[in-house]
């Protein structure tokens, strides 16, 4: 997966934290959304509206949803954050994600 | 002009300066390509291949063409960059932004 066809994309970025993190959101003709984003080094919580797949394609970080353990990516890896959760992020490079928002039950 | 329709986006990001400069490629249906960037507060040098269109869409910073002076935009702006030159950026706020390539003559 290198590429995304057929998406439109929202020219403004979503900035957090000063910039450190930044997405863009883009949305698949099924209607489906994604955003792709870059996070920098530095300790962050985020907390969730849909049921979200963060997929990293790069960097490393350790994430913690809430109730589970700390783990570790390195490089690549994918991770699932229930819908109204939080989660934890220790960003220790810089990390190249895409995240989807999917459905409950998925 | 709020989004891009029917484009091809690469899911990973190009990544420069440690990060504080990062971009993402997106290729419209006509073969035109343009970047949407984000650039932390920083001093940075970038050099061309192609004439590009800097469409700054929010923050703040100096920019110099060589052999130009020095100049603000703040907040929204548009400079251009002939092709195989050098450009200066002083970036004060985190700036988001769109670079468009342009064949030569535009």
């Amino acid at each position: 997966m290198s590429q995304f066809t057929n998406v439109t994309i929202s020219t403004k970025a979503n900035i957090y934290f000063d910039g450190k993190v930044t997405s863009r959101t883009i949305v698949f003709q099924d209607g489906t959304r994604k955003t792709l984003g870059i996070m920098l080094p530095g300790e962050y919580e985020f907390s969730t509206s849909q049921k979200e797949e963060m997929d990293i394609q790069a960097g490393i970080l350790e994430y913690k949803v809430k109730g589970q353990e700390w783990k570790l990516i390195q490089n690549n890896g994918v991770f699932y954050v229930p819908a109204n959760e939080s989660f934890f992020l220790k960003v220790h490079s810089v990390v190249d994600y895409c995240c989807s928002y999917l459905p409950e039950g998925n």
